[in-house]
C-alpha cells in the first residue's frame, strides 16, 4: 500500500511503515505542505491495525530534517499567524504518534536541526547514523522550541542540557547525543539502514496493543502521581492480561516458547 | 524481633529492618501471598519508631525478584481479577514504603525481572552486586509495566532509556545500570553484603525525620510547582529545625563535632 | 552602574550583570542580609532591560556559598521563625531569577553546600572551576533541602541520585559533578573566569526575549500535559517571530548573515 504525498514518501512492507521526508533539496525542511502531510498520515498510523511499527526518516544522504522551511514561512506573509497554521498541523501529527499503539523509530540519517531536533524528542526510540548531527537552532534565528521540544526533550536530557542545547545552539554528534542519553543507538552509516529495518521489524512482530498502553502509561505518568499512576497500572495490566496476544504470551511464557503476537 | 511471614524472611537488628523475598526455588518471584506479607510488613516498618533503615533483598544466590509468579497467576483462573487483587497489596505496600521516614535501600543480589526491576524504581537507594541483571519482560509475555515502575524509572532514567527497556527487553548487566543512573552503587560479590550493611547501618543514625521529609518533598516535588515546592522546604526546614534531631544537629555543626541523632 | 550591598558585590558591565556573594571570611554564607539583598539585586535583574545576562559566583578562593549560615540562624533565636523569613526572601529571588529574560550562570569557584547547591540548581546554566566541590549538607545538621534544590535537583540529576546527595551527603568533584548532568562544563581554575565571562558575553548579544520565553516554556513544561505545551509553544513561536529580534533572526537566517540581536 503505498498513499501519495507530495513532501513525503509513504510506504507500508508487510507491518511496517515507512515515512520519509522527501524534499532532500531543502535539506528535507518542514513548509505548510509537509506539516498537513504528517499529519494525514499519522490518521492513518493511527487506524490501520496493519501497520504495527514505523520508521520516521529522511530522504537522501545529507539531511534528516533541517526544521523549519524559513524561506516559505517568511514568503507567506504574516509570519505569526502562518506560524500558527503549520504548527497547527504539526502539533496535531505529533499528538497521534504519541499516543497511537505503534511504536515510532525515529531513525536520524544527517543533520536534525530545529523542528528536525522535536521529532528526535517525540520517537519511543531514536536511532542515528554516526555522521548524523543535532542543534537546537532556534534562537539563532531569534525564535523558540517548537514540536514538543519543550515537553519531550527536558525528560529526555534533563532540564540543564536542554537549555544549553536551546540558548547556545551547541551542535550534538551522534556519539555525544548517545552520551546524552538522547538516543538509544548509534549505528555506522553502512549498518544504519539494515539496522534500522530489523528494529522496526522487530517491533512489528510484538503485542501492540501493550506497546501502546505502555506509551499512554508514560504519558499519564508525567503528570500522575505515585498513587494515581499504579492504579493506572493496575487497569492496564488486567487487561492486557485478557487480550489475545496476553494470553498468547502468559501460555508461551509458562511453556518456555517464543509467543506469537498478532497485535490483538 | 522476628515477625513470622511465609514467603519473606523479616527481621529487625538493631535499628535495621531486613526483608528477604524468601521463595528462592522460584526465583523469589511475587504470588498473591507475597504481595499481602510485603504489605503487612511495610505497615510495621512505617509505625515501628525502632526501625530507622530498611534492606529488601532476596534470599539464596541467584535471583532477587523474577516478577510476578505467572503460574500461580495462571491457575489462579480468571488472571484479569486475580490480578486486580495482588497489585492492590503489592501497590499498597509500595505507597507506604515511597512515604515513610526510614530510607529503603534496594539490594539487589541476583535477577531482577518484571515487578523486580520494579522494586528498583521505587527504593531510596539502590545497590546492587556486580552479577545482578535486570529486565523489564512485561511486554515479553504480552503485560505491561506495574508495580510503579511507569512512575519511578521515568523520573530516574528518563522516558527514552524507559521505553527501551520496555519495548526491547534489554538486559541490563549491574555496570550498565550503574551508567544508566538505575543504580547509586555496584559492588563485587563478595563484599556486596558487608557494604550493604554499613549502607544501612550510617542510615539507621541519621535523622530519620529529615529523611521522611525529604522523601515527601521529592515525591511532592514531582507534581508541584516552582513557587508552591519552595513554599513546602520553608515549612520543612523550619519545622526541621525544631525537632530534637535539628537541634543536636545544628549544635553540632556549631561545634564541629559529630552529632549523635535519635530519630526524633 | 554599580548599586551597594553589604554581603554582595553587584555590577553591570555592558550587557553583563555580575553578582558576587561577597563574605569570603564566613565562606560567603547565606545569612538573613544576604538573602534580602539577593532578592533586591532580583527585583533589578528583572526589571533593567539594560542586563542581558547575569553571572553569580563567590568572592575569594576557597568557596563559592558554603550554605545557610547557621551561626547567625542560632543567635537570631527562634530558628524556625527565623527560617522562614530567611527563606521567603531567598525564595522570592529564585523565583525571579527563574523567570526573567535573562540567562542566569552559575559560575562556581570553589565549594558549594546546603544552599549553595541550591544556586546550582536555579541555574539556567552552571559552570565551574575543576577545583570546586559540591555538597548537599543539610542532613548533616538534621535539617532538610531549601533553596528550590527539592525542585530543581530532582529534574536535573533524577530522583536517584538527588536522594543520594541528601541522605549519604556524598562530596562530588567538579568532574563527578559534571558527569552526574549537574554542571554544563567545567573550565581548569586559570581560564575559569574568562571563560565565564566569555560565555555571559555571547548570551549577552542573544535575542534575550526569546531566552526568556524558552526559561518560561522549561518551567510550565514540568507542569503540563503534551497538548497544552505545543500550543504554549505555537504562542511561544508566533510571537517570537514577530519581535524585532525574531524578524532581524529570521532575515539574517535567509541572507546566512549574523544577526545582530537587541534584545526586544
Amino acid at each position: 500500500m503505498n498513499l501519495q504525498y507530495e513532501t513525503i514518501n509513504f510506504e507500508v512492507i508487510e507491518n511496517i511503515a515507512v515515512i520519509r521526508l522527501n524534499r532532500p533539496n531543502s535539506y528535507n525542511s518542514l513548509n505548510a505542505k509537509m506539516a498537513k502531510e504528517l499529519l494525514e498520515i499519522s490518521y492513518e498510523c493511527d487506524t490501520n491495525n496493519k501497520i504495527r511499527s514505523i520508521i520516521l526518516t529522511g530522504e537522501g544522504e545529507k539531511a534528516f530534517c533541517a526544521g523549519g522551511d524559513l524561506k516559505s514561512f517568511y514568503e507567506a506573509g504574516n509570519i505569526g499567524k502562518h506560524l500558527k497554521m503549520v504548527t497547527h498541523d504539526l502539533h496535531g501529527a505529533i499528538t497521534k504518534f504519541s499516543r497511537m499503539n505503534a511504536p515510532l523509530i525515529v531513525a536520524v540519517n544527517g543533520v536534525a536541526a530545529g523542528a528536525g531536533l522535536s521529532f528526535v524528542g517525540f520517537a519511543d526510540l531514536a536511532i542515528a547514523k554516526s555522521s548524523a548531527t543535532f542543534v537546537s537552532a532556534y534562537t539563532k534565528a531569534g525564535l523558540t522550541p517548537d514540536g514538543s521540544s519543550s515537553y519531550y526533550l527536558p525528560r529526555i536530557i534533563g532540564i540543564r542540557k536542554y537549555l544549553e542545547l536551546v540558548m547556545t545552539n551547541k551542535v550534538l554528534s551522534s556519539e555525544e547525543a548517545l552520551a546524552w542519553g538522547l538516543l538509544n543507538k548509534v549505528y555506522d552509516d553502512k549498518n544504519f539502514w539494515s539496522e534500522t529495518l530489523k528494529l522496526a521489524d522487530d517491533l512489528s512482530k510484538g503485542p501492540t496493543l501493550a506497546y501502546g498502553k505502555t506509551k499512554r502509561l508514560v504519558h499519564n505518568s508525567l503528570n500522575s502521581t505515585l498513587e494515581t499512576q499504579m492504579e493506572l497500572e493496575t487497569k492496564m495490566i488486567s487487561e492486557s492480561a485478557e487480550t489475545n496476544d496476553g494470553q498468547k504470551g502468559i501460555q508461551a511464557f509458562l511453556k518456555k516458547e517464543k509467543p506469537n503476537f498478532e497485535g490483538k
